[in-house]
């Protein structure tokens, strides 16, 4: 029978994260600060420590991970990549479905790839205490455990809908020691203005970012710092270890070429890590078609602007050169609460303007039926965000039975849906909405970036 | 480094179950029926299809494990054996500590293991829907993980409190597409006498389990049977791939010798799927602690009698030759809701007899505490159920420190916990009792087998 599971063992892991910034045919667009101008390193360091500024403004292409932070990842990694074949033959499809499991992480998706990383940089410059936000949760569990295996404190701002919808995602990081505390919050200045302003309000990712960033600047023993799940260069960099797992993987079972890779795209890291060593090999000729899904609902890559915005309400973060949908946009309430942000990856928006990403858009409905299936034939029940990946990668499958190409395909499955449960259950009643954006909508939301600098 | 993640590649699966029955010294006391003789073969026929019913009874020593259902194993076996090397240096103990991961499976336990295996002879005999019962919804989901494979309706009886607690376990056995009905309920004679007497039961196992067992003999047209996710002999069959398994990948590491085997025990299948293997090997001379764990609020072995008992409280099943504490015996509300069973598989009752399994008792703050210590170090969150091997592999990891001996451990981590974390919850913010079960208690539940034939 055909191998279904392709393991490494620990011998195996990669020892260094690719940087896709070194690749480019053109730089990406620095971040600028309010002046205007690029911003300093220095002008970071209050939210970052030093050696993480480093690894974002790094252009080396490859970054070596310290063993420490390889004694950590062994709890999960080398992840499996798996092959689909149960879909494979419901598809009836010659092509040949491959995926990379990162639901197996203790917080069930690939965000403690990067949430280890950060916590341990943190503890090496002396930082005592991190702060985030987290919307659906995952980001917040991810770093909660994190925080617990090198000794830091971490202080979650969890959005109120989300903290009084799913009460066990705060129960998941009180586990790891993790403080979680529903946003907007009395513990800072942001949180308590909307607060008088709207007692009521169920909160957003940008309130939530600021309420985080505020509390780690203002901490006047230093010892604080803010940290963030997405987006930035150095958690690309850091999540690239996923795709280079997978390079060594197909090679094991004698795939000399891969035709399609898929991830879904929210802030970008986790297509980011799959996706990156694979733009790599593009950028040097292979031919590979490498897709970002996205939800109609939020469609920063495929409908968005490729503009200066800021990446939270608040405009406390620099200037980043991204797709985005204005730093306004709350997009509609789909259960993919992950994807569910106006920007984009300042990396994976520059490889997708070189031509070297192809984004593209599902809703919510598509891809339940999508996660449906999935749960049907190869049993597992995947995260929300994971459904639009595998949607994408059905389509793939689907199309090459039309052209009677074996195919190989690749793609991202991010995490688990098992603490996503509602959503599915609004499905099976019948009683999701699609929440395709509505062009006046996007073009009033656009209005938002219009007196920012022009890229 | 040292080896952590263990795995065998599909092709070095086990192609045959192990039963223990045919190896015990004295044999096993049949199951009785109402007259008080054995019962045959053909008394079972409205329950199970005869195809189980010839394994339930056999004493053969192997049985083949037909490739088709190998062929739903691989979606998640062989499972990993994994050695936690994180909790070893945090106990500082010269142990070494591996566990047999059975949470990887699409419902998140050992379950499907013996679920797969039940719907498959079930469709081979021609049966068209299985009916079962569920406590804390881990078998339910199994079941109609397993029926979603080989295409059987399935109809679960959810104990009502614990349904209307944990809403989403039935939605995971909606999106395999079972049908799950609180319980008791309208659908059975049984049910509904039930609810005209009380209205506002919260329900039982026991209840359920008439119920199911109701459903499927009442179907005129004889293609309905239930199914049993623990207890019987065929159960404790299908599970031993788990130790079967894990004997290899111990050969795979060069550990010639198990000290210590541990599992929680319920009604006593993962256990049994573990140890069994292993007590083949202790009943030919090996020196092997094998030790089944249970909590003090339902301490069936280390407390209960060795009786001939019901399995459920309607008096339905056959009289079982196992330990029990009364089969009207309602448990403590404890969060391992998997271990709350009156009775106890007839084979691993008769392995305790013949001084084969050692019993053991905790209480489930004790478990807790070891689950939290587990989070933090190993980093996953263990299912309440499985707390309970893991505070007895501490236990023997830190006795191996006292004793300066380096001795191998290994216990089942028989499921995940991102589904009962309502528990962590309450034992984070100090709202658990113990529940020890008091002697008087005790004592007047076994007033109820007073009558039963004698062992």
């Amino acid at each position: 029978m055909d191998q279904i599971k392709i393991n490494l063992s620990e011998d195996q892991i990669p020892r260094q994260w690719y940087n896709l910034a070194a690749d480019f045919k053109t730089p990406v667009k620095p971040p600028l600060g309010p002046d205007g101008n690029p911003i300093s390193p220095d002008m970071l360091s209050k939210v970052f420590p030093m050696n993480i500024i480093e690894q974002e403004v790094s252009t080396e292409r490859w970054i070596d991970i310290p063993e420490e932070i390889l004694e950590m990842l062994y709890r999960w990694r080398p992840a499996p990549l798996r092959r689909a074949i149960y879909l494979e033959k419901h598809l009836k499809t010659p092509a040949k479905i491959y995926y990379k499991d990162e639901s197996l992480s203790p917080a069930g998706s690939h965000k403690p790839n990067t949430a280890v990383a950060q916590a341990w940089y943190n503890k090496q410059f002396g930082i005592k205490k991190l702060t985030t936000e987290t919307g659906a949760g995952q980001w917040g569990s991810a770093l909660s455990f994190a925080c617990s295996l090198v000794g830091l404190e971490c202080t979650v701002f969890m959005v109120r809908i989300s903290f009084d919808q799913k009460p066990f995602r705060k129960t998941l990081m009180r586990v790891w020691g993790g403080n979680c505390i529903p946003s907007p919050s009395d513990q800072t200045a942001a949180g308590r203005q909307i607060l008088s302003e709207n007692p009521d309000t169920p909160g957003s990712l940008g309130i939530a970012i600021s309420e985080a960033i505020e509390m780690a600047v203002s901490d006047t023993t230093g010892e604080t710092r803010y940290s963030l799940g997405s987006v930035l260069n150095h958690v690309m960099l850091h999540q690239t270890i996923i795709g280079l797992e997978a390079k060594k993987q197909l090679e094991i079972v004698g795939e000399k070429k891969v035709d399609v890779v898929i991830g879904c795209a929210g802030g970008g890291s986790n297509f980011a890590g799959l996706s990156f060593p694979f733009v790599n090999d593009k950028i040097h000729g292979a031919k590979i078609d490498i897709i970002g899904v996205e939800p109609t609902a939020c469609p920063t890559l495929t409908r968005g602007a490729y503009a200066y915005d800021h990446g939270d309400i608040a405009q406390m973060t620099p200037l980043l050169a991204m797709h985005t949908l204005g730093h306004k946009f709350i997009p509609a309430p789909i259960h993919a609460g992950g994807l569910r942000y106006h920007g984009m990856a300042p990396l994976v928006s520059h490889a997708v303007c070189e031509g070297l990403i192809r984004p593209k858009a599902y809703d919510q409905i598509t891809c339940y039926k999508a996660a449906q299936t999935w749960a049907r034939t190869e049993g597992f029940v995947c995260a929300p965000e994971t459904s639009h990946a595998i949607a994408g990668a059905i389509d793939e499958a689907l199309k090459a039975k039309e052209e009677c190409k074996e195919k190989v395909i690749l793609f991202n499955y991010s995490g688990h849906g098992l603490m996503d449960l509602l959503g599915y259950e609004k499905f099976l009643n019948e009683e999701l909405s699609d929440y395709s954006l509505p062009d006046d909508v996007l073009n009033k939301s656009l209005e938002s970036i219009k007196d920012f600098p022009k890229l």
